[in-house]
């Protein structure tokens, strides 16, 4: 089984109102904070009997179609070692 | 400005419904996928100014405090390089 580390994030240019309501929240609780952006993580494990290639392939597909909406969103994911 | 990037993720010993209901989306879709965890993540930026110590302190109590439910969640966290 291999395991990947997936975090889906806004693209710059767009607003994270979310990230914007922490990161108020931190500095009314007077925490050094200059920025907060919010996002998705997911960890995904794939079956066995994949090789390398097949599964990079899956799991780009299932970013790309899935996890995240590529009109304003980008996700970058790494494998377990 | 020092960057975070932290993951907070349910427990195991915790069900996760959101996860399970990807998971079962993604089999029905027939990608190779054995499980699937959702949990979620933060980009952080601390004002400039603080040392290694005071940087590591001050987001460890953001992520116990703010970020997580120490309750039913964990969370980890790594540096900008």
């Amino acid at each position: 089984m291999s395991k990947a580390f997936v975090q889906v994030t806004l693209k710059r240019s767009i607003l994270d109102p979310q990230g914007s309501a922490v990161e108020k929240a931190l500095r009314q609780m007077d925490y050094p904070v200059e920025a907060v952006r919010v996002g998705k993580y997911m960890e995904v494990t794939l079956r066995d009997g994949l090789d390398r290639a097949e599964r990079e392939a899956a799991l780009e597909e299932i970013c790309r179609r899935v996890l995240s909406n590529p009109v304003i969103e980008e996700y970058t994911f790494s494998w377990e070692e």
